[in-house]
């Protein structure tokens, strides 16, 4: 008789699978097919109905370039929005963040990504040159860049920024300050530093 | 025009159904959906299918009641395992680490949980009968329990070695003691009495 792994071939395929997710290494993953086999077989399903469906008709909007269904996605498609004011976020999450604030009413450009020289990721991937078109549609009037406060966000902005100043477009960063509800006692240097010089 | 949510459906629906796995809330799925999307389409599929397979082929052992594809097990299958150990334990993981040791040649029955009653699991949610029955077969000397060193897992353990003593059978429990490689000052007090107590 052929020896076999103790573990069965649809279970390991399984734990194998579920490795794809980020964040999940070799044991939330066999704890995931275990629970799932055991308490969650109608999720489970449900779960690989709904991948399927996405893989099949989730894309690129063609205006702004984040996931969604359609070829234009519904913010895109939005005659309410103020296409004056386009901003600049790395990720569909960093989008849904400053949509849940509800005090923008612009359109966004979604970079899925950031520059990353390291990991090969230079403006081409990010699409500058279909960011630089969208800029010259007549209407956008100023460009809000919200990329995240980190080495590279900070960079992407930058290169963005010296890109769009010279079509002339006005050019606004997020602010940097002490975050809402902080004690400056707790607040790191760099930020109470870059409070001050952009005091009000 | 009706006004739909800014993210799309097929989105949506995935992140929900990214929920079902234990551990993973809101943030968490929209991160792993968002990145499926965006880099991973093929595992994405590649986990749908895995999830399809496993959900229309695993089912448990009739012998030791651990998730298989079979109806035996490969392991209660083996004909060169020592069918007069039979160690107890909560799940498949547990049979896992303590497979890993490569010290035990004997076979497992996995209660595919433990007693808890404040969440209504009792001894026939466990298979407690069924246990009963398989160290009945005549070629099971000992009892080998190995149920977590909680207060669930003891009290289950507790419980089991109760039902089996009154047929005769030798019941185990795994050792409690200073693990290794550890340093007797950074070792709990309940810890170091049990090594005292059980010291050889």
């Amino acid at each position: 008789m052929v020896m076999q792994k103790a573990t069965p071939h649809a279970l390991d395929a399984l734990i194998q699978a579920l490795r794809v997710l980020p964040g999940v290494g070799a044991k939330s993953a066999s704890r995931m097919a275990f629970h799932l086999m055991q308490h969650e077989r109608a999720g489970a399903l449900q779960l690989a109905k709904a991948l399927e469906h996405a893989c099949d008709h989730v894309r690129h909007c063609v205006t702004c370039h984040t996931l969604t269904e359609f070829e234009i996605c519904t913010m895109c498609a939005d005659p309410e929005r103020d296409r004056s004011q386009l901003c600049v976020v790395e990720t569909p999450a960093d989008q849904a963040a400053i949509e849940r604030t509800s005090t923008f009413r612009g359109l966004y450009f979604v970079l899925m990504g950031k520059l990353s020289p390291l990991d090969g990721v230079g403006p081409n991937d990010l699409g500058f040159a279909k960011l630089s078109e969208r800029c010259a549609d007549g209407q956008v009037q100023e460009v809000i860049l919200a990329t995240n406060f980190t080495g590279e966000g900070e960079a992407t902005a930058h290169v963005i920024a010296e890109m769009l100043k010279k079509r002339g477009l006005r050019v606004t960063r997020l602010a940097r300050g002490v975050p809402a509800g902080s004690e400056l006692e707790y607040v790191d240097l760099g930020t109470i530093a870059h409070a001050l010089v952009d005091r009000r």
